[in-house]
């Protein structure tokens, strides 16, 4: 995973109000691959509630940069992404997340970007908003548009990840079934349908409509079908009167990892 | 905006460790237009950091509902979307947030869909994930996997909000420049540039190819070229001997608002 591009991403909170914010930014911002938090204009905030909600990222916490001021914090940045929850000035240049995530990265190849995030209460001064290069805005609901601070700084991390292309999703996941396979088993359970008397022949093309509907979506990846056919082939079996009472015969199923 | 569907989203909390988290994942909730919370298996918390980081959002809060297990929270729910971070059981039938929102919008539109996240220490217990009709991971980075619980549930409400497009952009978006726009500010320029001397008619087609990079790169709406040519318009007034000194004129000018 070539994190680099990561690694030209500032997180800069400007003299925020609490330090368990400050900590939960720091969490949110490991789980995203980002590393850089600089305060600008520090106050005094509880360090040890910082260092708690910080958890296994207290390093981001203590490597934290500390400036007097936005300007001095993103002096060394090409780049500057302001948030901004409020209607007004600039607003009509304000754009999402995850509109703005792939300028931002494509900006971080080539040097530090900075992503601001203002005060709790009153958010970026219009002195500082006039810092920023580029302003956003995390969509919410009209009744409802303030964030806290360290879910606002989750967001915008994680569409950058996710932009990022980064994610890998699980290895061993399920491949899908495919049409074949998935005729293949409605076609074994038709015959065990019939051969069970849960359908007679005349009928059989009407149920197995219904039957298709519910297995086709139920059973998706090769895993779910396997299990499907599993439970046909023991089905058939457990019914056969020749059947060797001794061995229960079960060597179709799959178990559900 | 028709927020139906969004009205039959629950979200259930599993057995929660810390008040503050619940708080919290109300504000979280109440940013994204959901409001049905229910808590499964709830212990006693810190009810005042609840409220407190529930910040305006309080309502949800209080209108929550409790059940002694998972599986009474979600007695009434089709579809069941648990949150998993964990390696193993059922691991390949995960999906991201981004793949599994439509899916949880399409049920919605149904019956009530819940959408479960289990305790801050220990996630959900196998017997709850059994109760899961659909399992979902938001995506980290391998080597901090671990999310607080109330940016987890902002980051899925998040996901649904804006796959349900209720989200409008702020209306006076600034329209995009047209070329025929642009071509008309590089025009203006030109002949002021040749005008001012910053160069001469043999070398200006040359000039005017990083004049227009510069300037189309950074004037991209209409309101930024109208800016653009006000300046151009200044400039020629400014350097008139002819012009009226008592009039500084600034019709052409656009204010940023």
């Amino acid at each position: 995973m070539n994190t680099k591009l990561l690694d030209n991403i500032r997180i800069v909170l400007v003299n925020p109000l609490y330090g368990g914010n400050i900590g939960s930014t720091c969490r949110a911002m490991a789980n995203m691959g980002i590393c850089d938090l600089a305060i600008a204009q520090p106050r005094s905030v509880n360090m040890d509630e910082a260092v708690m909600m910080a958890c296994h990222a207290v390093d981001i916490f203590k490597n934290r940069t500390e400036f007097p001021s936005l300007a001095e914090a993103v002096a060394d940045c090409g780049t500057v992404i302001g948030s901004t929850a409020r209607e007004g000035l600039y607003r009509q240049h304000v754009q999402m997340p995850r509109e703005i995530a792939p300028l931002i990265l494509e900006a971080a190849a080539r040097g530090t970007v900075a992503i601001v995030f203002g005060r709790e209460d009153k958010g970026l001064t219009n002195e500082e908003l006039a810092v920023c290069t580029h302003l956003f805005q995390i969509p919410t609901t009209q009744e409802f548009k303030s964030l806290n601070l360290s879910q606002a700084v989750m967001v915008m991390c994680y569409e950058i990840f996710i932009a990022a292309g980064f994610y890998e999703p699980p290895a061993e996941k399920s491949v899908a079934a495919s049409f074949a396979l998935k005729e293949r088993m409605f076609e074994m359970w038709r015959e065990t349908l019939l051969k069970i008397g849960f359908m007679d022949n005349e009928r059989a093309d009407h149920m197995m409509l219904g039957i298709r509907r519910i297995m086709g979506r139920g059973a998706q990846t090769e895993d779910d079908v396997r299990i499907m056919m599993g439970i046909n082939k023991q089905t058939k079996w457990a019914m056969d009167p020749e059947k060797d009472q001794t061995v229960v015969k079960n060597k179709c199923s799959v178990s559900s990892k």
